[in-house]
């Protein structure tokens, strides 16, 4: 405690003291004084900045509620890096807008009607031995009960899988320890079937439970025919948590409505909300799913439901494999503890945390020490006698995180809706250690791997479902707020408020960045959804239109910057499918794909063919074109599809007379193009020859541009060569126009390469003194800059080597910033001023100044060569 | 600069240099050295980072891209507040999953077809005087070419306009300076008709334009039938800018395809990048918008088609309203300076922004001293002569934006793509100034209120197309990076990155905040579409089912935590329509809607009424839900529609016994019930009494959330009363019931009741000393708050008070930290120990701990009657 307060003390000293009274004109304390910021402020700001290029700890998958999406963000910068489409069309990703995508969401369709949005609840990472291993990700949908599958190589949803017999689903996904099953919790008590039942019935034929969905871990994909469901009560089952170590094989759902409440407000009676508060306990579903997975084997133990096998409750309660526990009013969140000993469960309607002992569970479940049944003949177990302790938090306690000091200090936090805060206990000794408030009425909350084997520290984030007058108002229509918290000192700290600015997030899990591997590129021609190649994969030069009765096959690609074919014409009524591949092979080249008013939409990352289908029932002229801004010349990225109508007779018309240049105006233009091509060629020669002097093979990053920058060098004399041919033929114009095609490749490819070579410049160079640092700081706020460009002739003359320019060239330099005039009839000046149309300006700078600049000239000619 | 070069020293001593020497372990330093911060960096973080409850000072309204959607986010924070749902249906905001955002939706329909997505491009604020009013937002659909607008007050979009004759639109939307008309250019060329004209006949049939879109600046929405397209040659218009000033009522639009070239790459031609780039210049268009207006009103002067007004191009020469101006090789942005005066264009690819002058131009149409004539008959300016000067930038010139200094310095930025930087020069001088390295490959750049008649200071956005290696990687397809760039100073300086999780925003425009007046809810029973009263508004008490043959309409309201009806029955094939009301006035208090399995969701903000309408044809139970956490018991907050097949026999199922309490039992319950009822309202009462007797009227957020509190609370009597109705016909089920409800009320009350004294505690409370600050987090670190909870009774006494309680009370207090053991005898000590059943442990504070813990308890009892 003494270091802490010590280090409390100097950071006073740091920050604030010593700028107020010591420096008083500090530039930090100016900013802090405008912008009204406080000293921990600074330190969350501190914590939580993340400069230009800097990596995030931990990424964060955050159900979209609502939305239908994921969304992704890093801690602790809290930066949104992607909203991943999942149940709802997403075009930016042509996420339904191309036929692979349209697959996928149509896997989730159910009775024949199409499903065009979600309510994502709960994600969940597959994990291996407990412990997430990065692999896949899955997430419920609640309002049209279905479970999605997202590959963490890509990011993209590979899967989508219905309940066939829930009509809800609230509390899904949760993995099993390895990754065997994705538990799927029903929570509105429904039939089964798809038939009509009255309320009346509700007790009798309406049914909760939880599915168990069979997971391939290898391929990432729901096996359907191997999965099954747990039948339970209507007792509006919510979240579930699987065991793990000493409980592994066991599953833990809790619920809300033991009291088989019905409603009726419309017939004055009072609301669910009521009936279902009433009881002081709920139940606490205790289940086997590894011995249910065996039963489910056995026809004899199941019934088949809408296709799915249906473990019904009686065979669970004959097998020893379901049993209940009365938890408290309305409960919320059930969580495993890291070593799958103790399960702790929050009564939302009540202020303690309950925590039980699975080894007490055992103990009655062995011993059949049950207190009675309920109505459906499942052991109830007495809640005193599975119990290890209860905690007072406050009002309106929900959901749980582990903290990395579990085993040795119980380390957990929860969340509490009503009191607005996080609270940090022991939930070995149920003593409470810490509070925070939040910002206003958090629902879940994430630790960093908190509900794992392996808990890791720092941070919990608060997920609000209140902002109110947390951010700058946009309407009704308020953002969620997650809050970062930080949980490395004694006493919890906010650190940031994200709005969230699409969905209510309904659950997060977070997951070390080093565990995540995502791929930059697909190998060529790959569909995403099947991992093989696509039947559409067409490579340069393979680009062909064949027609199939009344469906146009369309066999393109996409590169820097045209589409191959540039025009395509079909006849009205024609089925038109566009096979498109991007050729790329560059980190974040991506191209887009649309053809207006068609309604289709691709996203074309390197390496990946997509497919566009529509029927081309309108007549006309729709141009296509890449959505993506892929180099500078991507407004001409394009071409047309011309729909013919086969019945109609069209006439020519010629009316507009273009003027025709002379053979010898376009030999002299051609000429000029070939000009403009070999001084091109020089400068990106200089490029390479840098390059490779400087080994830049030896930097990741700098090498695969480099490969991007060759890819599209490579395709210069290709282009030469057709320009050359047509000039054989005579069509000069048509040569003009390759020449140029060859320029365009050689202007791809210096952009790639001055970005290759800046990387590099900022590898290799030496590191700079703090003087030529506050050199090169006034070199740029004195202006100098404005004409000299260290590396280039602009305005002013090129400062590369100035220092060895003249005799005693510091002192030389030193006078003439001091006092140009002095040397404009020096010979040299003369006739830069001659060359330049410019005088070198006397810009008052100080002796300090200019000897700092004078370093930073130092610095530039160590390092001349990287110029 | 000797002032700047100072501060730059001291914020070394501040930051650096005295945390590295002087106090070493500097909790800032620690901080730093872990994350690897340099001093820039956390003067960066100092400048963006917005604590909680902060606001930010502008806003920025950024296009989506190819989400169809709108991105709003903060300035200096860049942290997102709200993706607005636009051309693409969006769930959550319920935008196309209800009836009244279907309509909007489908008005962007063409010939028939539905499109759900849209591309688009560049937003636009509304103007009053040239300067934004903040009262509209504008934004263009490139792919699907239409007009969207989108009301600032609830930041919800109004109308989509079609575009009937144009195939394509890059160049929207512009206002003009009193918003008089949205200038929306067309881009790729193609004939206005709906038919099929061959590639041939590109320069006779084919065309551009630009389409001036009249708007009602009162009501904001585009009249179409007051609307009319000015026709242009097919030379692929792009971006527009609306004169100001001197040069109102005149519009500026260039292009890239002079050439006329027509691609042909499957033919073995050079594709279109080639031949669309042969040419030094390209054309800027210059035409007198206004003046075409009033001849648009007369039919002689226009040719309808597709129902719209579109000028030839000939009415437009003959009127001296069209000429044009070679501008540099394939330009992007065309930016009017604050006065009108000149127009800035840059050539994607050519080095130089050139600068036009209104004045030089308006000299050679008044003398009609023209070079020449274009194949479609358009006069042609002479560059030189409408030429200003020309400024050489640098590799991929794109757009510019000006700054604050416009007027006396010239101050304008401008994009460069291919060197990816951002270049600050003097457009009155074409001088270059500075230079910033940007990450990488930027298109626009948006500055504040950058292209309005007064632009705001301190900052750049450069909207980065490439992010390659800046984020933490998420698979192939990239977020876009938008860098916050600081130019309050001489030097720019680098912010922020914001990697963009959704879409590829093109252009973006930002607004002061103080401009901007959202509202928080709307006039109970809203329609937002139509800004009058709901047809389906409901209030309390009005809920009906009504039946007009085959059209079942449900009239609802929503208010926390239930629906009303909670069932709803009805014939399969039946058509059901939802009418719903939020009854809610307190802000943010969202909820939404929809019934599983039938896709339809809508967002209910308070006051808002909407309608879902769907056909209930599969037959089955179907849960109903608030998709919002609206509060504690928000998945209690549901309903069942039961859909019946009317042609079908049900057999009645009862099997399940349930059991039932006894009259004593139910009685015994129901008093408790009463009782805890009333002991809730003793803690409401007393949080009421400390809100009055604080004048908690003063405080307008505080209020809010106490009348939203008593709204909550003025319904329990109405629950009491049911309870003591039902308890006299001796149903004390319901009775019970009844009296729950009126604990969720209470419940509810209470939430909000605390949510608000919290407030007020805070905007009331004395400032605390230094010593109690440092007291305070000496307090959490040693761990006191574990057992000691200000204000309340919880694992030891409330501290409340107790340097009053013992005599030489701070003496008192300070030994007993100090040893608490040589107290343990005290009298009151030992009952204390006796109550807690826990005993005062020695947490070895330090003396000035001590201390500070006194003026922290000091504080506390100052504030005493605040806890």
């Amino acid at each position: 405690m003494r270091r802490t307060f010590k280090r409390l003390l100097s950071l006073a000293a740091a920050v604030g003291l010593v700028s107020s009274a010591a420096v008083a004109q500090s530039e930090l304390e100016k900013i802090m004084k405008e912008r009204g910021l406080t000293q921990d402020d600074i330190l969350a700001a501190a914590k939580t900045y993340t400069p230009s290029g800097g990596r995030d700890k931990y990424i964060v998958f955050s159900s979209g509620g609502q939305s239908g999406q994921i969304m992704v963000y890093g801690v602790p910068s809290m930066r949104i890096l992607k909203f991943i489409g999942v149940f709802t069309p997403e075009p930016w990703q042509g996420w339904g807008y191309d036929d692979d995508t349209k697959k996928v969401l149509k896997e989730g369709w159910y009775r024949g009607k199409p499903i065009t949005w979600g309510d994502t609840h709960h994600p969940a990472i597959s994990e291996t031995n407990g412990v997430y291993d990065g692999k896949w990700l899955a997430i419920n949908d609640k309002a049209n009960p279905r479970i999605a599958i997202i590959d963490l190589k890509d990011f993209v949803t590979k899967q989508i899988v219905v309940n066939p017999v829930f009509k809800s689903d609230h509390g899904g996904a949760f993995f099993t320890p390895n990754s065997e099953y994705i538990l799927e919790a029903c929570q509105y008590g429904a039939p089964f079937d798809n038939e009509y039942h009255p309320m009346e019935e509700y007790a009798d034929v309406y049914r909760g439970g939880v599915t168990c969905w069979k997971f391939d871990h290898e391929n990432g994909r729901v096996i359907k025919d191997e999965s099954f469901v747990i039948e339970m009560p209507p007792y509006m089952q919510d979240l579930s948590d699987a065991g793990k170590e000493m409980s592994y094989g066991w599953g833990f759902t809790n619920s809300f409505n033991s009291e088989l409440y019905t409603g009726g407000i419309e017939k004055g009676l009072p609301p669910f909300e009521a009936g279902m508060s009433r009881n002081d306990t709920d139940y606490l579903h205790v289940y086997n799913w590894r011995k249910l997975a065996e039963l489910a084997k056995d026809p004899k133990n199941v019934k088949v439901i809408n296709g799915i096998k249906v473990i019904p409750i009686e065979v669970a309660v004959k097998n020893d494999c379901l049993f209940l526990i009365p938890e408290p009013k309305s409960p919320h969140g059930v969580d495993v503890s890291p070593d799958g000993r103790y399960i702790v469960v929050c009564g939302k309607l009540d202020t303690h945390a309950t925590v039980y002992d699975f080894k007490k569970i055992m103990e009655a479940v062995k011993n059949h020490d049950f207190a009675g049944k309920d109505p459906y003949g499942i052991p109830i177990i007495d809640m005193k006698k599975a119990m290890h302790c209860q905690a007072e938090l406050g009002l309106g306690p929900l959901h749980n995180q582990y903290g990395p000091k579990w085993k040795t200090e119980g380390e957990i936090y929860t969340s509490l809706y009503v009191d607005s805060q996080v609270v940090k206990w022991d939930y070995l000794t149920c003593e409470v250690k810490d509070r925070v408030n939040v910002n206003y009425n958090i629902g879940h909350l994430c630790g960093m791997e908190g509900k794992t084997e392996d808990p890791q520290g720092e941070y919990i984030i608060a997920l609000n479902k209140l902002a109110i007058d947390r951010f700058n108002p946009i309407g009704p229509l308020h953002p969620q707020n997650h809050q970062l918290i930080d949980i490395s000192g004694k006493k919890m700290k906010l650190l940031y408020d994200m709005p969230v600015p699409l969905g209510e997030p309904h659950q997060a899990v977070a997951i070390r960045a080093s565990k995540l591997h995502p791929e930059v590129r697909y190998p060529m021609g790959t569909n995403p959804f099947t991992g093989k190649v696509h039947e559409g994969k067409t490579l340069a030069g393979q680009e062909k239109i064949v027609r199939k009765g009344n469906h146009v096959y369309v066999y393109g690609t996409l590169v820097r910057s045209h589409i191959n074919p540039e025009h395509v014409t079909v006849n009205k009524g024609d089925i038109v499918t566009f096979y498109l591949t991007n050729l790329e092979r560059a980190e974040d080249e991506t191209h887009g794909f649309t053809v207006d008013w068609y309604n289709v939409h691709a996203s074309l990352e390197p390496g990946k063919t997509v497919a566009v289908t529509f029927k081309a029932d309108r007549e006309g002229v729709f141009p296509y074109y890449c959505t993506e801004f892929c180099s500078a010349l991507h407004l001409e990225m394009m071409g047309y599809l011309l729909v013919k109508d086969p019945n109609k007779k069209y006439k020519s018309v010629k009316k507009i007379k273009l003027k025709k240049m002379s053979k010898e105006q376009l030999m002299k233009e051609y000429k000029k193009t070939v000009a403009l091509n070999e001084a091109t060629k020089k400068v990106i020669q200089s490029v390479v020859k840098f390059l490779k002097e400087n080994h830049y093979e030896k930097y990741p990053v700098v090498k695969q541009l480099v490969e991007d920058a060759m890819d599209q060098f490579n395709k210069v004399p290709a282009e030469e060569k057709k320009a050359e041919e047509a000039l054989k033929k005579g069509d000069i114009e048509t040569a003009i126009n390759f020449q140029y095609q060859a320029w365009q490749y050689l202007v791809k490819t210096a952009d790639v390469g001055i970005r290759a070579k800046d990387l590099l410049v900022r590898k290799l160079a030496t590191p700079m003194s703090e003087a030529a640092k506050r050199g090169e700081a006034a070199f740029a706020e004195g202006g100098c800059n404005g004409c000299h460009v260290i590396g280039k002739v602009s305005s002013g003359p090129d400062l590369v080597g100035v220092l060895k320019r003249h005799e005693n060239g510091e002192k030389w330099v030193a006078e003439f910033i001091k006092n140009p005039a002095s040397k404009y009839n020096d010979p040299y000046v003369k006739a830069m001023i001659d060359y330049f149309n410019l005088r070198m300006p006397n810009q008052h700078m100080s002796d300090q100044e200019i000897k700092d600049i004078i370093e930073y000239l130092k610095w530039v000619d160590e390092n001349a060569n990287l110029f």
